[in-house]
């Protein structure tokens, strides 16, 4: 890969509430992908730097209307679950699961069926400008392995996880791990095999331990799982008080709350990441915080399938880190713009509260409301964050993993004026977004997926 | 205009709740641009019909892929508020109209940026589906005209007002009707000129009384707008009850309560569309069922600006017509596809409520949730009924407003599978359609828009 030069305008999010706007940057990228300088217009070696690269590097001017956005982080996503993406979302969550998604789950010992589905995942995916997931996988070695090798081909950087589910009163007879070794020696497995195909991955791709959640596993299995982790240092997820009959079963099973017992069984580490985390106290997000780990936040499926939207902004004051996800397919887009759009919308619900009938001040939360600038910052610097990655801000030494915006591409919703300020221009973005709006996304330097209509 | 033949799949809703699978029907539209004839293919005479007509009229014959759904009637749309769509969302409500959204509406005198900007409006909504538009202009004669005039030429069918604001104390200076008698005299002129510009376009242009809203208007402007629309049986829409402060302004003011005054000035009828309704009680509602007065229900606008969701679901059942809006730019989306969405969300929102510490039974409102049926109903009928219009359905009689839908149009992120049933596909395209998706849109029979990228 030979150096890349791009000079236009971008937005990240440095710290969590605040846009910087870098106008008319030079952008300098290596043969790793790797961002060596970034070189502001004011820097008196700007015209030298710019004639000394611009015969050497592949060079990109941005138009006027187009600007650089760090590559979305999408921190939960059922990567089988894929093609029933907006379907059945109006029958309750036994038959969305009995019915639906666990039987599609199993259909991936169809290996013609997983390539298939995986290469149209991956593919959207980053055409929508997700350049690094964290992807639940199904229960079956092969399918797992499948959608690792495809991540490395196309490009994006993976985080997945084989999925382990033993429990026999709460997974079904069809889908199920044989035992708890059965399930343990598969996810050591895979994590191999992840570890080898990273070395020929320049964007990585990470194995993950990945019990489902802790009713559809055994104690054994769920402390076996933490010790594996700890032994391969490996990357946690998992689904963490989600709904209340989640977090009542695990009380009632366990005798603690949902976070504590995940972390006596050692799987709430610096490199876990938990989804949902709706009905966490303080307390639990304390253990959060003191351990290191991560929420995913999903606010779509949250709406269809928690019972209660996550006081993310309290969260985020306490000091938790939090990223933000699409949750397909229990949230129905693969689209991070979507998410963006329903965490902001879900701050404000939460804020207002929803009974006309009670009077304002018993409604709602009072000062749990956020904007587009925190959820930028959630679904890149706090997706990267989460994963210990070294991305998410346009910085020297920061992987280059970026999309190119352009507010008038064909197709677009997206307007702007002479008369919107350059934060009115990201708020625009936000908003209105689409995959439209993306016209290139790249991952570790390397161009990942350009429209064919711009 | 010569006739025109489909022959393929389409969708609608002709009662609350439920859809209709029209599986390769024949639907034939004549030169008015009224459906004739729609013809099963188990009808004994649909080969000879099929042949009778297929050198006579234009015939398409849909790909699987494709489907016809009626077209959208967005039933709230402040026309010049489109450039700031998606900006400005996370400043209170006096900074919105005060800085943004007054001097905004107050720049269309400006008559090459109105041409401008209507033109591009009325081409994003015939893009996005949005077949009738209920719109807010400003309180500017000539600007209204154009709009009006852009339409017409493009092919919406349109229902306009030109808003009155004229109350002192709650209307900026440089924004304002200079007294009742002008706000009432430019009312009446409008609706002159629209009615005029009717005669000469088949789809209809048609002018609406509309009062802001209560605390904006004075007592004198809201009774002669009210025997003005009588008079003319002109069409009539406001803003009713949409978040704590005008519902109490309004209590204090006239002693009333929103709807009680609104009846009271002769401004609920039957050819009435009330924005908002969030904070009605019962018998509100039972005013508007007597009156056949109708809701426009704006879901995103309502998380960003109402303070509560309005109870959709229960108004639905005690007989109250509700349409859908997207409430440009209070909502910042464009697509009705958006506002679907969200109006499920909102909906699901309010049954489980929002407060995690809460009990279950504490939390929400039971029995609030409805699915992708009711918005698609809300979406097509519920606005063809507040509008008295014959369309939303695929019915002889009724004017051909329809899109042509592909689940596979380049840029789509919607994906459909052998195993998914017809309804299924239904939900996926509500879940997850764009602008992409839509391939064609007709009005009144007329090709309105067709997708360059396909
Ligand atoms: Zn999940
Ligand atoms: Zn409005």
């Amino acid at each position: 890969m030979k150096t890349l030069m791009i000079r236009g305008n971008a937005f990240h999010t440095p710290t969590l509430g605040n846009v910087e706007v870098l106008q008319d940057y030079l952008f300098l990228i290596n043969e790793d992908g790797v961002l060596t300088d970034v070189v502001s217009p004011t820097n008196d070696n700007y015209d030298e730097f710019y004639e000394t690269h611009r015969n050497h590097a592949d060079y990109i001017h941005l138009k006027d209307s187009q600007f650089l956005l760090p590559g979305f982080i999408d921190t939960h996503v059922h990567a089988p679950q894929w093609p029933q993406a907006g379907k059945a979302l109006h029958v309750d969550l036994p038959t969305w699961l009995n019915t639906y998604t666990f039987p599609l789950e199993n259909s991936y010992q169809d290996e013609a069926f997983a390539q298939t589905v995986y290469a149209d995942l991956i593919d959207t995916l980053l055409a929508n400008g997700t350049t690094t997931s964290l992807y639940f996988g199904s229960i079956h070695l092969e399918p797992n392995r499948i959608l690792a090798q495809l991540c490395a081909d196309k490009g994006q950087r993976a985080f997945i996880g084989n999925v382990v589910m033993d429990d026999i009163s709460q997974s079904p007879d069809f889908y199920r791990n044989s035992s708890p070794e059965q399930a343990v020696a598969t996810t050591e497995s895979f994590l191999s095999f992840t570890q080898h195909l990273s070395k020929t991955t320049p964007q990585g791709i990470y194995g993950v331990v990945t019990p489902r959640f802790i009713p559809t596993c055994s104690d054994e299995v769920l402390a076996d799982l933490g010790k594996l982790a700890s032994t391969y240092d490996a990357p946690i997820q998992s689904h963490c008080s989600e709904g209340d009959w989640e977090h009542a079963y695990v009380q009632e099973r366990t005798g603690k709350r949902d976070t504590q017992a995940l972390y006596d069984f050692g799987l709430l580490t610096n490199k876990t990441v938990m989804a949902h985390c709706v009905f966490l106290n303080d307390e639990d997000a304390l253990l959060f915080k003191q351990s290191g780990a991560s929420i995913a936040h999903c606010p779509v499926s949250n709406v269809l399938f928690a019972n209660a939207i996550a006081p993310i902004r309290h969260r985020l004051e306490q000091g938790v880190n939090v990223g933000l996800a699409t949750d397909i397919s229990g949230g129905y887009s693969p689209s991070m713009f979507d998410a963006m759009r329903q965490a902001i919308l879900s701050s404000r619900t939460l804020e207002d509260g929803v009974h006309h009938t009670l009077a304002p001040e018993k409604r709602g939360c009072p000062n749990s409301r956020f904007d587009f600038r925190h959820a930028l910052y959630m679904a890149t610097v706090g997706g990267a964050t989460a994963l210990s990655l070294q991305t998410g801000l346009f910085k020297p030494g920061y992987s280059f993993d970026a999309l190119l915006i352009d507010t008038q591409a064909p197709d677009s919703n997206l307007r702007t004026y002479d008369f919107d300020t350059p934060e009115d221009i990201l708020q625009k973005t936000i908003f209105l977004g689409q995959r439209t709006n993306i016209v290139s996304t790249w991952v570790q330097g390397r161009s990942v997926y350009k429209r064919k209509n711009n």
